[in-house]
């Protein structure tokens, strides 16, 4: 069988910046690009940063592409003010790295995603980290590729566990529940990789002091960084033990579904019932859809985290120690 | 090893009724007693509706026990108009069946919990179906029960589907959040069998018109009341296919819990969070706790409906032929 052909869409923050190491380090994956999204920044300081990472991590073949700029019912994004502490202003924990010499591709992330789905069809993995805006204008442009695509494998939603930005709602889904429920309710084959998880998985300054210690300029500038978002776990009390891995480990399991135990639920996700004006955001599962034969989503309800942890290790230490 | 012992905790209703037929039929369990709580009916009507199907089912030395009239944090409970609809005024369908020749026993249903917990260890089944405001109280009042108690399988929450009384919470655990939140935190080990599951697991008028066919008195009356139930949930427009048995899959699973697909968590019951007031009676994921090494919670997220219902039919119209 052909290799894997992934492609990332990223607001490009700490987490997103260890979803690149991981999916440039994977030897089971071709990364064919990178989408950029709003949400930890804007558009296009996600877009930057990536260009960036990816040239600091020696990938300098992977293009990048510019997505929406906001979500599907809104016509502006702010960054929110808890991100700006978590990521840093400049979505990479204030750290300075060296500038890319490649530039952002003229084709936009829509077309880019379309595109790659009438290429590769089965073949695509895609695995977005934040909002699902770019991935809803793509379907709602071109249907078809919700059945061609191989597999959507999206850091986002809790449905195990209450969500960081109200009890209902996580992050990502927050920024577009619109977007996000339309996408859930198409015909693709998808996978949730929720802070049913990743709040599982714990990265500490004993992991990053590793990178450090290579030597390398990726390996201070990843150590850098990460340390800058576990400090800020630290700080908001958001959790004292580490920070979550959450965006490498939704490419962990679009790469290897078995780090997880999945469950088959038919999902939606809030966003206008007048009787529950307080159920915004929620990814919970479709009661009209729960007798249904068939099932095109399943998620992540546990991760075998050990095995995760030292395979990410594995890759990213390795990774770092070249660049 | 010696048959499992089961307490019924039941406010009996329509499925509590085929919930009681279950436990009645299944050999592989002893029946020691029912106790009684408030919600589809009174305290009081629930235990005489427990007592009158015993007597038809022919289990005469079943006990039934009066438990807690209202919630742990009200001194007063009326029935729901939904569930006089449901379940009829009566709980059992407006059928009328004869009346039973045993009495409630003396012994309260606190108590008798607490005794039977003693008495039978890790060999004790206990299956509430209603509030769990009875074995809240139990173990309250002597907290040792909670690591004695073999397991608790429960009707009742809703962790990856909507509730049926606002989205965010179901019924039973909506009668009394607080108790409810109190068990799922203490070590007593426990299963959940919620909307999850129940509504996956529908029986509908071709079933019932087989007891009708027995020609005995207790097929006729289980047909008559079931039917009730099946034709409630089409006119209130709650499921058009069936009606769900929530509360006899619960005694399915506490006796062969391969009938569901189960998953670790620890689980609360929101109840108290003054950032988000719609939040009452939601069971979800325990962040604090998600992350211990340990677990003393199951949640079924889906259920082997062909083999549970094969055997529900098995076992309840064997059981009906006799009576």
């Amino acid at each position: 069988m052909a290799t894997k052909k992934m492609i990332l869409d990223l607001d490009t923050g700490v987490d997103d910046a260890l979803a690149i190491a991981y999916a440039v380090a994977s030897p089971e994956v071709d990364l064919i690009g990178i989408v950029s999204s709003y949400g930890n920044v804007l558009v296009d300081k996600s877009a930057e940063n990536s260009l960036d990472l990816l040239e600091l991590l020696g990938a300098t073949d992977v293009p990048v592409f510019l997505g929406e700029s906001h979500s599907s019912t809104t016509d502006h994004f702010d960054v929110m003010e808890i991100s700006q502490k978590i990521h840093g202003v400049n979505g990479i924990g204030e750290v300075k790295v060296p500038k890319a010499k490649r530039a952002v591709e003229s084709e936009g992330a829509v077309d880019f995603i379309i595109d790659a789905a009438h290429k590769y069809g089965d073949n695509l993995i895609l695995v977005p980290t934040g909002p699902q805006t770019n991935l809803d204008a793509a379907i709602t442009k071109d249907p078809e590729i919700a059945k061609l695509i191989g597999n959507m494998t999206f850091m986002g939603g809790a449905l195990t566990v209450p969500g960081n930005v109200t009890a209902f709602t996580e992050a990502n889904i927050n920024q577009d529940p619109a977007a996000a429920d339309r996408v859930f309710r198409s015909p693709l084959k998808s996978t949730m990789v929720g802070l049913d998880v990743t709040l599982r998985t714990l990265l500490t300054k004993k992991e990053t002091q590793q990178w450090r210690d290579l030597g390398t300029v990726a390996g201070e500038k990843y150590a850098d960084i990460t340390d800058y978002y576990i400090d800020a776990y630290y700080n908001l009390d958001i959790d004292k033990n580490g920070c979550a891995i959450h965006d490498p480990l939704a490419v962990g399991v679009a790469i290897d579904p078995s780090y997880a135990k999945l469950i088959d639920l038919n999902m939606k996700v809030t966003h206008d019932d007048p009787a529950n004006p307080a159920d915004v955001g929620r990814t919970i599962g479709d009661t009209a859809r729960l007798n249904d034969p068939t099932t095109n989503m399943k998620v992540a309800v546990d991760v075998d985290k050990e095995r995760y942890l030292a395979h990410f290790m594995d890759l990213l230490t390795n990774l770092f120690a070249k660049h």
